[in-house]
């Protein structure tokens, strides 16, 4: 066994084109024996092996170096530098990220989870070479999907000025996370046709000098094409083609389920894990029904169509409807503005991670123009995506502070539906709904959400009230029978609703019969929910504690000990509220 | 005369070519007496003045629907769609913004004034009227650098997956607002030099149909290229070349200096109007004088050059250090990060509306990295631009609450400089200055920067502390005066110095002999510093008053005004230090 062997690159330089053959095969068996136990992401891994060796061969990491766009597609490369045991060795699984890594080994130059940035960050670090007189390679690795970001064309466009070394190797696997979308695709499917040769060449267009690589699982090929542009004194486009999922058939025949993969057997490639009821399937058949009856509705993703529950059936039955914009998260939501103000209803669809992408069309191109818009934010929450790059916890600082945006927190499968009911039956103001985890059924809202910023009482009590935004309200309903069981005396539970506003005339009234409120909120407290309740109070005699998440880049974490960190565990809540009023 | 006649578009359509001309040349007349007066954008509108016509007299405005880019080259398209006088009559000057603008007509479908967005706007208007069955034609204008802003290429990239009728104007006057940046600036000058014939073509590799309009001041030549396009059932990108500033020999002879103008005496261009000391200029010095010694030290802009104060001629001195990378927030932030990551020193300076483009770079390229890149904030102030869509007062709330960065907020001159000294000094944070506005001298600050979230005492007094942040410290020193007069207690007066994060220690000893809490912010208040504040002494009996401003989208504003109605007079400030301490 050859990856065994390999405790950093100069390892793989030794290795025979035969040997490096045989390595590619070892390192998808490792790939699929984890993911199969592990999950993670499949298809995109298993189509570079072979590019991931022919770049350690050819060039000399950490010295030259190397930017995965995403980079969950370093898999890989981690296995040959120095971290194959975390791919060999069941118990060592969990040693590496599922991304890139600067603390994890000096062959990774940044921590990258968001798509479209590897050209600009790899510009940067051509730059800050030139500036001090460097001679070293610098690679980017871009594919499945990333191109159509507006990052990444941004850094396309900018490297020819660079007017020095900058290696962007395009994986071309037909691909995004889902079927690409997108004009300048159509020009990479012209390039393959062509064999590179079209006239008509997006990058050429760009300014930037280009390499075709046919068969980008040859690592001969390979080898022959990075050798070719290696120490170039300009920037080049090395544009390969491979397969993705190359080397197990379930993953290469549906592309799209095996871009990222739950736990699954081996033999049939059937998931071992099934989930139950969940929002993403919840939401398409809202929208479905209501595309049957509304012409004007209409369903936006960028490039995570699944978020939405728009698996490809329910795509190719809606087509037209269902619109993908491909990794375009700014131009969604500006779109989104247009067709709203032409007299549709977009629905688009994101997950509170990648809605960052969107703070300047959020505010100017949507919330100036007050169109009639939804946004959905998903994995919005500290039970969300873990890693450090694919937080959720940032979109309340994000989102509700921009003015004419209506941000409504759901609670339960009931709350959401009257939230989309509402939003999609007004044409006044931009709405964002923050879509809850695990389903929790509850009653039917008879609320009219267009009395905007009215908080519902759940629950009246006195002494101490309890503010619960949205997936935390649960938590708020433990501890308020945690502090009545407690002291005797029931607390008011409060459900606001709205992120975007205060409900000063309930604020003002709860001042008769309670000596303090705290407020809960699944996110980072700075910038956030409770905070505008502590400057409404900031007056009075009022004792406000905001309970939320503390401002840092959580990683890889275990949900419930950053609740016990943030004093967020019912115990904590009840053990706040007798400081406060004793 | 003829502009005095046209009252809407059916106006221009009745006329011939001859008096089509004729009207150019009394629209630019009336733009250059009006500009000369008023100020404004000069260039661009001089340069447009035949495409608009050629436009109104094709199209069917409002029916059909155009969308200006940025739309600082929409003054003609007002002439010509019943707000004339705005440019006719000196009393109605302010009559309309400079921008295009929902509110003032209904030929004016947005209101605009970022780069780039006119594409993915089109596209959902297109999009609406798709869903809805309509047949109008909607075209988008272009140009001046826009093309290389993310959400523009975002656009380009997506528009053919409409496959209906979508018209893109591209307006190329071979400039940006300085010079063009990025490598399809040259695509276009192949495509100009080839009379739009080769084969490499930008938009053919998006996948758009393209024509090409060799002189765009021609209005016959325009009008039978909008008549061929008219009704398209595809998008077309029709690449018209004009000459920026035409008309007026000094905004031809210095495209850069009259893209925007103040005032100016018609006869000889020269500006009435001269400034002072001023924070573009000083930083530009400093700069230059840092990147004369350190090879480390460079400086990025996204196409606004002059608010760094590197005009023309330091430019050309300092090229290869200084970086314009055209319009393209996203991309200068992602690549400054990866200067940084390879041992430079990038200062990235950018107006506080501008810096809304890049929250996920700043947040995911540079914070979780933690590289250190110096960031200047222009403009961030409520005496900053007082157009809607160019506040510079929600910078606060959207980069204060990334975990990682230092935001500082400078109060003269001098902590201006030593916060730009510590910065480069560091290798540990990325760190944002917020630039003030009028120069301000002040002692030496001998503060160690590096100490993070030590807030500054200026004045020790008792009852009252008045915490005020960087541009607001000047209303702070006069409240405080004011409320020693008014009561003959000094209060204390404290600098905060970090917008991101709370002196606990200092707002702790604050309670022995302080009763009230007043916090200043030259922005929104939501989500801002003081709600910090208001949370921080939640659980005591310190009573806080946050001020700053209302979350709101002023327009066209008196700063007194605003500052009043926002309770941020000394007088104000006194009254309300009154109420708290009563």
């Amino acid at each position: 066994m050859y990856l065994e062997k390999i405790n950093s690159p100069a390892d793989v330089k030794k290795l025979s084109s035969d040997e490096m053959r045989a390595l590619a095969e070892e390192m998808r068996a490792a790939l699929i024996k984890k993911l199969s136990i592990h999950g993670g992401h499949c298809g995109p891994n298993l189509g570079m092996a072979e590019a991931i060796i022919a770049l350690h061969y050819v060039f000399n990491s950490p010295v030259d170096k190397f930017v995965f766009d995403v980079s969950h597609q370093s898999y890989c490369h981690k296995m040959l530098t120095g971290r194959k045991d975390a791919f060999l060795d069941k118990a060592k699984y969990d040693d590496v990220t599922g991304y890139s890594c600067q603390q994890e080994s000096p062959h990774d130059f940044f921590t990258i989870g968001h798509t479209s940035t590897s050209v600009s960050l790899a510009c940067g670090l051509a730059k800050g070479r030139d500036l001090l007189g460097g001679k070293e390679n610098i690679v980017a690795i871009i594919g499945d999907g990333s191109l159509s970001g507006g990052e990444a064309l941004e850094g396309l466009d900018f490297a020819p000025e660079l007017n020095s070394n900058l290696i962007i190797v395009v994986n071309d696997n037909g691909m995004s996370i889902a079927e690409n979308h997108g004009g300048l695709y159509e020009n990479l499917r012209l390039l393959r046709e062509t064999g590179g040769r079209a006239e008509c060449n997006l990058f050429r267009a760009m300014g930037l000098d280009y390499i075709f690589v046919e068969d980008g699982n040859d690592v001969d090929q390979l080898i022959a094409a990075f050798s070719g542009v290696k120490d170039s004194e300009k920037p080049v486009v090395v544009h390969i083609v491979t397969e993705k999922g190359r080397g197990y058939a379930p993953a290469v025949k549906d592309k799209e389920s095996w871009h990222w993969h739950m736990p699954f057997d081996i033999k049939t490639g059937e998931t071992k894990f099934q989930g139950g009821e969940d929002y993403s399937d919840l939401t398409a058949k809202y929208l479905m029904a209501k595309m049957d009856t509304d012409p004007a509705v209409c369903a936006i993703t960028s490039g995570t169509p699944a978020v939405m529950g728009f698996w490809k059936e329910r795509r190719e039955k809606y087509a037209g409807r269902f619109i993908d914009v491909g990794i375009a998260e700014e131009h969604a939501v500006a779109m989104a503005s247009g067709i709203a103000a032409n007299g549709g209803k977009p629905v688009y669809g994101v997950y509170s991670s990648f809605i960052q992408r969107t703070y300047d069309q959020l505010q100017q191109d949507l919330c100036i123009n007050s169109n009639p818009v939804t946004i959905l934010t998903y994995a919005a929450s500290v039970w969300g995506m873990s890693d450090v790059t694919h937080l959720g916890i940032f979109d309340i600082p994000l989102m509700s502070n921009i003015p004419n945006l209506v941000y409504l927190a759901a609670t339960s499968y009931e709350s959401f539906i009257a939230m989309l009911d509402w939003s999609l039956s007004q044409r006044e103001h931009p709405v964002a709904i923050r879509v809850p985890g695990g389903v929790v059924h509850a009653e039917k809202p008879t609320k009219d959400y267009g009395i905007l910023n009215k908080y519902e009482i759940f629950q009246q009590g006195s002494d101490v009230a309890i503010i619960a935004l949205g997936t935390f309200f649960g938590i708020g309903m433990q501890a308020a029978e945690l502090i009545e069981k407690r002291t005797g005396v029931k607390p008011t539970l409060i459900d606001p609703v709205y992120i975007t506003g205060i409900d000063s005339e309930l604020l003002e009234s709860l001042k008769a019969a309670h000596k303090a409120v705290i407020t809960l909120e699944d996110g980072i407290l700075d910038g956030g929910f409770g905070e505008k309740i502590a400057r409404f109070y900031g007056d009075s005699d009022m004792k406000v504690a905001n309970l939320g998440l503390k401002k840092e880049f959580l990683d890889r974490y275990d949900p419930n000990e950053v609740l016990r960190a943030n004093g967020l565990t019912p115990e904590q809540i009840a053990d706040t509220a007798e400081r406060l009023t004793k």
